[in-house]
């Protein structure tokens, strides 16, 4: 088998993690497997950088930003290439360059074009590890970039979509994706298996085990995940396209993310484009918008309500504030403090009791719904951060979820 | 003009001392100039590099040492290209694949092959100012090598040599290449111009101020060094073919080097090989010998003295007495604590009264001969350590080097 393991910043943090993670690369490698392992960088190693770079010039090129942070990695893959050699196994770091993993130009920000697949096989057919750099790559300049957020997570998914691997094993500190958060629903069930759209839904809603974007690589590339803790040997969760455990679950699990806030724009005309326009201006910023909802207002005028991540709502609202003429809007309400609960399941499409089922469990506990968002796989709703665990708790038991 | 400027590590080791450097290369840029930057790793950065290494694998591949070290100069370049962003200039940093800068394929002591141009002279022709990472290439595996001691500069002459710059400027901490070091001898004078030889015979013998490798490769290819002071605008020295100024002194200056022991084999049969196979003896273990000295013993036998580093000390011996027999050796003596002077000057070849002069001043101030060594421009003598200062001062004296 050809695996590709990936770990983390935190699970090479010092020098008796990399030798865990080092033996467990090991133990693959003893069993006659080819094994690739794609590491980020040491513990807290890029906000060191980010901080020296900040204090000579908080406004560096990103071109120069991504200079500076893809030594990270370097040193990480170095190190654990040392430490798997100090257990005398045949051992080669490569970075983005030796690779070659193609990007596009943007830096900060780049995505992975092409990954070239000479010299890992070359060196895996002489019996070596292969560790590899997480996070980065080159352009067409023969420049750095760097992936951005869940970029690690995502050089591992491209590397084994381009080798054809066996498995795609990302490491993690918990054990797997859960039913629920464990810490908040006590009871919550690890998954054996959960589909790509599903963990999809599951990222997106707040569950922080693997980014959207290495997961919609892996799917689009038909890559089997397996997510797993790295503190142990325990199995973890595989994510692939079709569940086919006897045991499947008409909701997988349950999601909540507290990261958001309501902003509502009132008596805007109810002429088309109006909303077109609002969302417009935010998207230009950057801004995503999460749930939306119209109503009709007043003298034939409307409401816009929608949700952002919280932390983008002081500037979501000084651009609608900045934009009120343009937008025809006579006022503007916000609430920062509420949370998105979700439930996720491939199994929901043709049973439409389960919406009932989830407001039913919700008004049991006296949980006040403000919006909802549904699609094929999720139900989310929008409710008091207040009430968050307990909305979740209850969720979680209306449909059975736990052990 | 293209003026390739080589900053070490300590004038790089934090915030103002890289805005001090990015400021001294602006105004060469604002002047019109073509300006390369050639940066060493920030102050500790490659010991705790190095350090991280040790603990984790004693004996780590030199490849992965290569992968390893290679981030520093990295770091040092993308922060001083951040610095010169902000004092508003064009910039753009590289490494050594981004340049590239070709070695051969012995890792930690590679030496430089070749080096391409057209990264660079396009980022030139752009008006950006370009900083390199020092001390580092890659070989024809596409691994990253470093080029051990000296290794910055020695990248900086050969950018020079490749680039046909017009001046090549070597910055350190001190202002040039002294008649003696001034610590020593107080009225020192600062020279204006020195020869490629006569600064190679400086540096072996005890003044730190160039690397022999990088005067070596500027002689080759004619690069004219300017050695000065990153931290005020003095002029510096200039080293190069042919000292053309009228003031051409016969003597230029007054070495001193205390890493040096002398060792006696003594007893040895007058036959052909002996010597040559005491010699290689220690070549083979990489120890290098200077002042050689035979004479005639008892009974037909011979004794043979020489120097090595100090550092050297305790293995030459044990190579001896592990040899003696083949050696025909009868005893070893040595001598631990004693130094070497020397003086230095192109123009003494043609001035047999020289040698005489030197050893009258050391006669002077009582200080004992107990080896001498000469070449065309260098006559050097072993003395008692602790007379080493009291020498220098003397032999600077006889010669009027001082201001």
């Amino acid at each position: 088998m050809l695996i590709v393991k990936k770990f983390g910043g935190s699970s090479v943090a010092d020098k008796e993690r990399i030798f865990n993670v080092a033996t467990r690369c090991i133990e693959d490698y003893n069993k006659g497997h080819q094994v690739v392992v794609v590491l980020s960088a040491m513990g807290k190693t890029t906000d060191g950088l980010l901080e020296k770079a900040r204090q000579i010039n908080p406004n560096a090129s990103k071109r120069e930003m991504d200079m500076l942070l893809s030594t990270g990695e370097q040193v990480s893959v170095a190190l654990m290439a040392m430490a798997i050699q100090a257990l005398g196994v045949p051992v080669v770091s490569l970075n983005a360059w030796q690779v070659a993993m193609h990007t596009t130009s943007r830096y900060t920000h780049a995505k992975l074009k092409r990954i070239d697949t000479e010299r890992i096989y070359n060196e895996l057919e002489m019996r070596k590890i292969v560790v590899i750099t997480g996070f980065q790559g080159i352009n067409k300049y023969d420049d750095l970039t760097t992936l951005g957020r869940g970029g690690s997570d995502t050089t591992a998914v491209a590397i084994a979509a381009a080798l054809h691997a066996d498995s795609c094993e990302i490491y993690t500190d918990v054990e797997g994706v859960y039913t629920a958060d464990p810490r908040v629903v006590p009871n919550a069930r690890k998954m054996k298996e959960v589909t790509y759209d599903e963990m999809l839904d599951f990222a997106s809603l707040g569950a922080k085990v693997l980014h959207n974007r290495s997961v919609e690589m892996a799917k689009k590339y038909g890559v089997q995940l397996v997510v797993r803790s790295s503190l142990n040997r325990s199995e973890g969760t595989i994510v692939k396209e079709e569940v086919r455990t006897m045991e499947k679950m008409l909701i997988s699990g349950v999601a909540a993310d507290k990261n958001t806030a309501r902003l509502s724009v009132m008596g805007v005309k109810d002429e088309p484009g109006i909303a077109f326009r609002v969302f417009n201006y935010l998207s230009r910023k950057g801004i995503n918008v999460d749930i939306i909802l119209q109503s009709v207002g007043r003298e034939g005028t409307k409401d816009i309500s929608f949700t952002v991540a919280k932390t983008d709502l002081k500037d979501a609202l000084d651009i609608i504030h900045e934009n009120m003429d343009a937008i025809t809007a006579k006022k503007v309400e916000y609430e920062e403090h509420v949370a998105k609960v979700s439930i996720i399941g491939a199994g929901m499409t043709s049973n439409p009791g389960v919406a009932a089922k989830m407001f039913e469990a919700l008004f049991g506990v006296g949980v006040n719904i403000k919006m909802i968002s549904t699609s094929e796989i999720r139900i989310t709703v929008l409710i008091d951060e207040a009430d968050t665990e307990r909305a979740m708790r209850a969720v979680h038991d209306a449909f059975a979820l736990g052990d």
